[in-house]
């Protein structure tokens, strides 16, 4: 695996947003770079919830990271599960062997928590991978088939009863996404139902939903998703997820399908490095992004807990994640060429945006602040420059363009879904 | 589900080319229709060996029963299992529950049979259903990645060795899909196997590939096949497969990939109904497409053994399929409407054609048999034209295009493959 020992040796672990613009950084350093995933793609996470309800095809939003990184030369792509670090031997313990490194970036993002109640996770599946989105969007589709052949009632309306825990970006989009598939797509094509009978809850705990953004348009969000039907319900928390429904505060809302977006939680790198983390298992790093007693580990992405140099808490998104990985990178290669690093990490927060439906969205760019059809719009136009590959940019508009036009939604396949699993 | 039981109530299993195109020209007919399916959606067969091999997303291939006949106010789509039919109180036994029929269609087409070694199918799975395509997608895919990181030579060689096995439609295309992958689309992404050097066999029992095709055509597939760089054996028989490889004939061939194309076994239809049927399980039928016992129930598609008024033995191919459906509907609604019924089937060959890889197919239409580029680019038009929908008319058309002028493949993702299984 590494033909050349003399030179450098910068193992990535993630080809995610942080890990892959770590290795496209490194693309001219004098070193070998390692990146290891347990997925054979990098995965667009923004889009996900859209493949989930059916509106975008898994291959639209991920793409090999081994074709993404073809060209460049000093990376190595290795599709393997991690099981651990030995920061003795400065050694990755892999499926397929140990990989030496001189230079450790961990960015193996996070997944969902259920706050100790992991017995829930059969009945509310969370969203982080295609495979996730796949059996959502399958349980989703198929709760709706279900019901067309239903007679008893109350097993009906159960079926059609959709409860989205927590009201972040993901949850808010997934809430508005399915009550747009129930209220405009599918009417017309069963004959036994009104799909648009379908209630869809969003429990949130705190506040507000969207608490990253201005409580004004948090407002709007909420207003939007009442407009679609999306029942909204703050300062509400979840006691229970059965296969019958959700307890939530003191009434039992029957439900076939609960959908989780309320917890996350990072992944086991803290455990692989045994070093300090915060509650919510993200490794807390130095203001250069290393290891306080590791300088030749980083963790970046949603792996890390990063105050940065302005005592901003560094928030889990995309951008951030990919300004960490290039920092971090450039760290690297000041210390290779016996430079001065660069100050600490700094976030640069260009704003943040979520879509409630068509036409509908909330945004906020510097301090600035905009909702309705120019911020749907300004939001397609963020989401679609990103993607990797012209083909998929296209095929992608076109997708939203005919999707906006016909209110269709092209990928209502029921495949890996919770039916093929039983 | 039968609100109005003074119709006449026709029920039709399966919505493949058979079972949909009856359907469809029942648009008119004053019955109560309904169309029940274990999937949700209709598959596009023809082209499913490209979303195996990357080339096109599931849901370009595939679309919603539900939302193909939402227009059609006389038809219920129902998503269940069907378990047997009652030919005595003429009732139809699903997972959901019974439905009653006065007229019944049997389309249950056809699955793969592998001649009494069952114990085959998980070393070498066929390709019938999406989910099967989407695991020999991961299958070929992981094979290249797991040869990058493996030391061993011998175990590398086995990881890229692909065999197919049968040569027909299918199996050619397989074989020219994986061995385009391997020489034209992977190429310098891998740091430590040349893909091209990936070897794929055809395996083939009897005389020539491309029986239905002419000597010629048959002749001058089998050299694209080889400028390609695969292997065809013909009269080759697969003694064994195991996890190790294939034993074909009195060489054992160390494979991790083998793929089965070679046989075709209709669905449990005639246990369901009890009716005679040939070796493949084919019913066998009346010459207006009936059961010879029940003149109210049709087998038509894969599922029935076919033999038209003209002497033809009708092939198993999706134009045969929608031409037998039209027919059985138009003899119900001539028996609905007391009319004299139309004259036994008579199967209308238009021709028939398969693809090689990028620029090379064989094509016969009528008596006329042709290859080459003019040959593929007839059986890209002919096979974009069916598709359902404007939109992935379009889409798949751009995607063609693209990996026409990139040898890109766009849907590279390892997801329910092996890997995960396991």
């Amino acid at each position: 695996m590494h033909p050349a020992p003399h030179k450098p040796r910068i193992v990535v672990i993630g080809a995610g947003f942080a890990g892959l613009e770590a290795v496209k950084t490194l693309r001219k350093t004098d070193a070998d770079v390692v990146l290891v995933d347990r997925r054979n793609h990098h995965l667009f996470q923004p889009l996900l919830y859209q493949v989930a309800t059916a509106a975008l095809s898994p291959g639209q939003i991920a793409q090999p990271t081994r074709f993404i990184l073809r060209k460049q030369k000093n990376c190595t792509t290795v599709l393997a599960d991690v099981t651990g670090v030995d920061t003795t031997t400065k050694t990755v313990k892999s499926s397929k062997g140990d990989l030496p490194y001189d230079y450790l970036i961990v960015a193996t993002g996070a997944t969902h928590t259920y706050f100790g109640r992991d017995d829930w996770a059969p009945v509310a599946p969370g969203l982080k991978s295609i495979e996730d989105a796949l059996n959502i969007r399958g349980r989703i589709l198929d709760a709706f088939e279900q019901a067309e052949t239903c007679r008893d009632l109350a097993t009906q309306k159960a079926l059609l009863t959709f409860v989205v825990v927590g009201g972040g970006a993901t949850g808010v989009e997934m809430a508005g996404a399915i009550a747009e598939l129930a209220r405009h797509t599918l009417p017309g094509e069963f004959r036994h139902i009104q799909p648009a009978d379908a209630r869809i809850l969003l429990i949130e705990a705190g506040d507000r939903i969207l608490p990253a953004f201005s409580e004004k348009l948090s407002a709007r969000a909420t207003k939007d998703l009442q407009k679609l039907g999306v029942e909204v319900l703050t300062r509400h928390m979840v006691k229970d997820c059965t296969a019958e429904g959700a307890q939530i505060e003191d009434n039992f809302i029957p439900a076939q399908t609960i959908i989780w977006s309320a917890g996350v939680k990072a992944s086991a790198a803290a455990a692989w490095l045994d070093a300090a983390h915060d509650k919510a298992g993200r490794v807390m790093v130095a203001p250069d992004l290393s290891l306080p007693n590791h300088p030749d580990i980083f963790a970046i992405g949603d792996t890390a807990h990063v105050v940065d140099r302005n005592g901003v808490t560094v928030p889990g998104l995309a951008p951030a994640a990919a300004q960490a990985g290039k920092y971090v990178a450039r760290i690297i290669q000041a210390r290779l060429q016996n430079k001065e690093a660069p100050p600490a990490f700094a976030y640069k927060d260009y704003g943040t945006m979520a879509t409630i439906g068509r036409g509908k969205a909330i945004a906020r760019i510097g301090s600035f602040g905009f909702s309705g059809f120019l911020a749907w719009y300004t939001w397609g136009i963020i989401h679609l420059f990103p993607l990797i590959g012209y083909r998929n940019r296209m095929v992608v508009a076109i997708d939203w363009c005919w999707s906006y036009i016909t209110k269709a939604r092209s990928v209502r396949l029921i495949t890996v879904g919770k039916k093929e699993k039983t």
